[in-house]
């Protein structure tokens, strides 16, 4: 099987899950903290083990742009490259060359774009994002799509959700073919060295574990994109045709792009009432904690976002008690620790008064101890809701907005 | 006794040493990092605990202007306030008002200055230094004095030098009478909670530990400063006329500001003739990693030096094989680590094309890894000098350059 995925409660539509990957298990609903250039910004990789991070992100334009994708295959693939043995998942470059790279050009072979770094030219078509991806070596590697632009007309929505499904098939044909090509060899295989250290993962889902993983995939498995705009009838649609594809797992793209949260959650009902409820199903992109909470209880197993992270470098924290400005002056003379509900190692060494001094500073201790904490914040929160489901019961996960530990 | 120092091996001129504060013993001789804003910059306590730190430093200056002592010492002091609980000495603002600030002026009452974060108008005085120190509650405090600028006149140098010594004596004054409002309370001392934990000095280092520390001190201990510029005669009055003022321990200043290798050891010399063989001895501001091991073996017990977590911020690697600038492209496909030979966190896992990468890309994390390892370096260079010494032989070390591990 491409990605085994074994349900293993259930409470109303949310799932807890285990993805068997080749690099380990994760434990669903699952939040995916973004690391961009091969990267988690500002933390290392034992931190992230430590917080119980069993996949995180991996951005494909970036990458692509620097070190190179040639470089990282030559050099075992990201896994090894960034000396991380749990899962990866790489995005298919779509939404930075349509976020971040000047001069772009969409045309039916692919994007045309110049690099945010150099200025030089670049084309990702479908056949090349799953060749840089392959080269990358992620478990989890994403069709090329097209993010559609919002506020979009119907029309615009709908051209653009059949150029993704388009692409999707191409994206799939080239997969298929190239997918052994993937430059594991035997690094972070099958060893747990690193991954076990420090993850209270085992726990709290004890069914998601190496040991009961069964046949581990050879080759990453590819998941197909929703898309189709701000309306729920071309959501559903392009739900429907890109399932006709058969892909292991399914995504919602997209969205978090400017519309109300009432319609992020409409566009995400929609479709979840297509995709096979026996593969995983990841919202990308988001987002806030009440969020992230609201829809793993909708029954989304995957999300990420650049939130926590971002957030942590500007000085904002999420904490039991909501969100905190750590630079405010309140927080001067604070003695407590950033959430007094937390048991991260930031919250259980540093006082408010200190994390307040490093940010006013411009410290570059206080964009790691942020990042620390929110990224604690955020993977609590999500075994929170694993535990939730395997009691049977997310009301109260869900009444309690944020205050979740 | 105000800071007890009982030396344990003596290899040559060099001592190996141990300091026992009220928050923790300190192996000498000692290279103690730089915490200038009450962080060592980049690096989490419990990574410095783990390399094995027993003291660092902060900035009087820095510290001052921001947060500000007065909110420290209503916090519990510095150690509290940044979560330390080894030892910790403050400089005395005097070479910083000199290095940093605006509109320096400096008067025989003291030096007024501008802030060089926001133009406000400021005044340190021997007696104010001390005032702001024992606010902060650093274990080992220094005299306020003035470091003479090079090059200088030999009158010049004189005129300074006898300023530092006046000043020297008021600062004196002024700490005996305020040395017990010193803000420790309970914090920190006679505990062992963070100190202890993955710290390998006591391994090398037997004698040196808390429990061998007999009656430990309740207040701060002050430390005189040698100057007299580049003159060998001066800093030879200079050492002798300090020493009548009678001081737990004493530093020699105004080195490593602009003159030749052998000049500078030409006056560590001549001022180590001078100054008593019972007390600590401390070069403030170097050096180099073949530096450090040379002034350790002329018999100097303490140095500090923001040289490795500087120039780790700017890509430059202490190594067994010399020093390395990580961005250079030969290391983008090197799978090695820094340095073959050490141990550190940063060695066991991560290769130096992704070391590179990280620099490249000017990801925090690459501040984060690089001063981890330099600091790995420094501080195992001088466990090797420590070790030779208790050996009582010295030769090997000195003889291999900076292949000291």
């Amino acid at each position: 099987m491409a990605l085994p995925f074994t349900i293993q409660a259930q409470a109303g539509s949310a799932r807890q899950a285990c993805i068997h990957t080749a690099h380990g298990p994760v434990g669903t609903p699952a939040f995916m903290p973004v690391g961009t250039s091969g990267t988690v910004k500002a933390v290392s990789q034992d931190i992230l083990e430590e917080l119980g991070a069993q996949i995180i992100l991996g951005n494909t334009y970036h990458l692509y742009l620097r070190p190179g994708h040639e470089l990282v295959r030559k050099l075992g693939g990201l896994h090894k490259f960034m000396s991380w043995e749990r899962a990866l998942l790489t995005d298919s470059g779509g939404f930075q060359v349509f976020s971040l790279s000047e001069l772009r050009k969409v045309k039916e072979e692919g994007v045309s774009f110049r690099s945010h770094l150099d200025g030089t030219s670049h084309l990702f078509t479908p056949e090349r994002s799953m060749e840089i991806q392959i080269a990358l070596g992620a478990d989890i590697v994403m069709a090329f799509d097209e993010c559609t632009e919002h506020p979009a007309e119907r029309e615009r929505a709908r051209e653009s959700m059949e150029m993704t499904l388009r692409w999707a098939k191409r994206s799939k044909d080239y997969f298929e073919a190239h997918k052994h090509e993937v430059p594991w060899g035997d690094w972070g295989i099958g060893t747990s060295e690193h991954r076990d250290i420090g993850s209270s993962e085992e726990l709290d889902n004890p069914a998601c574990s190496a040991e009961n993983s069964g046949n581990l995939p050879t080759t990453p498995a590819l998941f197909g994109i929703v898309q189709g705009g701000m309306y729920a009838d071309l959501r559903r649609e392009s739900a429907e045709r890109t399932v006709e594809l058969d892909f292991p797992g399914y995504a919602i793209g997209g969205l978090s792009v400017g519309e109300s949260r009432e319609k992020t959650m409409e566009m995400i009902a929609a479709v979840l009432e297509i995709l096979p409820k026996d593969k995983p199903r990841y919202v990308m992109g988001v987002g806030y904690p009440e969020e992230i909470v609201q829809y793993a209880a909708m029954g989304v197993d995957m999300m990420d976002c650049v939130l926590p992270t971002r957030a942590a470098r500007h000085g904002l924290l999420f904490t039991s008690e909501g969100r905190i400005n750590i630079k405010n002056a309140r927080y001067a003379q604070d003695q407590g620790p950033a959430d007094p509900k937390c048991s991260c190692r930031v919250c259980a060494r540093y006082t408010r008064a200190y994390l307040r001094h490093l940010f006013v500073s411009a410290e570059p201790l206080a964009g790691v101890l942020n990042t620390v904490h929110n990224l604690a914040f955020y993977l609590d929160t999500m075994r929170s809701v694993r535990h939730a489901i395997t009691l049977g019961d997310l009301s109260g996960i869900l009444s309690g907005g944020v205050s979740l530990t």
